[in-house]
């Protein structure tokens, strides 16, 4: 049985994997995310996926924007890492195929093959943590388009108790759904990271609010049969029935909704990748 | 070379076409949407469609929401056409495949085969008349899910001028894109229709604001190569460029734009249909 490579490549590791799927997999090795010479990590990539050869591909999710014709990483505010060729990089290193697509396309696959989306054509993944972002399918296909889905900047509604003066952090959009919901916006209008906050706190209410009212926009822009939501936020377990609640309340009934559920594999990152390497070759 | 015929089913007309398509196409005929007996409707639809084939096929595009499965008509405020099961209904009668999507989808592909998204694999086809619907490609499929899209009902944020008080039309969710932006609400709004505002009113900047944010959204989930716009508001051709600069506001350089441009086809409903028939048979 072919073996194939996985990295998850984020913005402060590399999570590196080998493997055929989540019953033959590698334990998950990291990588710092080298902020001044993306060749440094790289290399220590290369080196263990050689080690833990031979492969017949190999597979990344890799964090955005990216440009999904030619694999490489374009605008990233990681200067060191704009318009860095990461595909071609890779594959002339390892000296096999290499396929490129977003981290939240990527680990969705993993669902898709592995977890909470087996057996469907249509649905969404969600990450909710130092930022927002999303990817899935449509008919079976991987969302791609003019670029790759920006989930996360969604613009939403403002809950009616959103604390006066507060007014977003992302640095394009100020108000837009990561720019009032990804953790360092919590922290930012409460004065504490989101897991320290009691589950009956204000936060969680405009949490569910954001998170919902952007659920929303996407079931009526894709209907999927299915949104998965993961990510360091989503950890804390109120926050789920919370947001199907309010979902269903800013739906008020007009359509039928889609189950809400966390990933069932928690190394979809890397299962995914590794189901994208498989798709490769 | 085979002949398909074409039912855009609205909510007040029905109308018919057959052909092969934009060269080779009979003047449309339009028929009454009945509000008491769908069948009445049906009747008068496949006596023109007989007496305009053979037939190969018959593609519609109907309002929704729909049951694409089955191509019936399911929830809709039409209360005569509730549960009307469009797509057997018309297949017995004529006696050749049928084949239902909605009207927007349909509207969309029509210009996919031949106007505005020519070559592209991921568009959106949006009409904002006296309702807003959308739908569209992703991949080279047309949009399905768990059902449909539902484009009309996104939550935006609301413009800063928005009159106080105006609360929005729509009946389950006042403040979406519909409830704002449509055809009605401009009206209950400013107490005048649309066309009858000149285009520096106020008005417009909110329509292009609400419009503007609601394409933001769809380019953050979709990433679509272009966006068609159609419509009765949208004939104000004042209305584009506002919508052009509003989205490139509202985005600030986060993503490179597509296109936003009206259909190329005064008939895109029918030559739709037409193409949705020569893809059944």
């Amino acid at each position: 049985m072919k073996r194939y490579g996985a990295i998850e490549a984020g913005g402060t590791k590399f999570v590196c994997a080998a493997g055929t799927g989540p019953e033959d997999l590698t334990p998950p090795a990291r990588f710092e995310t080298s902020n001044t010479d993306p060749r440094q990590t790289i290399k220590q990539v290369v080196a263990w996926l050689k080690e833990n050869g031979p492969l017949a591909a190999v597979g990344v999710g890799c964090f955005g924007p990216l440009d999904l014709h030619s694999g490489a990483i374009t605008t990233t505010p990681k200067l060191a890492w704009q318009n860095f060729p990461l595909k071609t990089e890779l594959q002339d290193a390892l000296g096999v195929p290499v396929a490129v697509d977003t981290d939240v396309n990527v680990a969705g696959l993993g669902e898709h093959v592995w977890g909470a989306a087996r057996g469907l054509d249509t649905y969404l993944y969600l990450t909710v943590g130092t930022g927002i972002g999303g990817g899935g399918m449509a008919r079976g296909h991987l969302l791609h388009g003019k670029q790759h889905p920006e989930m996360g900047h969604l613009l939403l509604p403002r809950h009616p108790q959103e604390p006066g003066g507060f007014d977003g952090v992302c640095p394009w959009h100020k108000n837009c759904l990561e720019g009032l919901a990804a953790g360092p916006a919590v922290e930012a209008r409460w004065g504490f990271p989101a897991y320290e906050l009691p589950p009956d706190h204000l936060a969680w209410r405009l949490e569910a609010h954001y998170l919902a009212a952007a659920l929303v926009n996407f079931i009526c822009t894709l209907s999927p049969q299915k949104i998965i939501l993961g990510g360091g936020v989503m950890d804390q377990a109120h926050l789920f029935p919370m947001v199907r609640t309010r979902v269903a309340d800013l739906m008020n009934g007009y359509v039928e909704l889609p189950e809400i559920v966390p990933p069932e594999q928690r190394w979809c990152g890397v299962l995914g990748a590794i189901a994208l390497g498989q798709q490769t070759h």
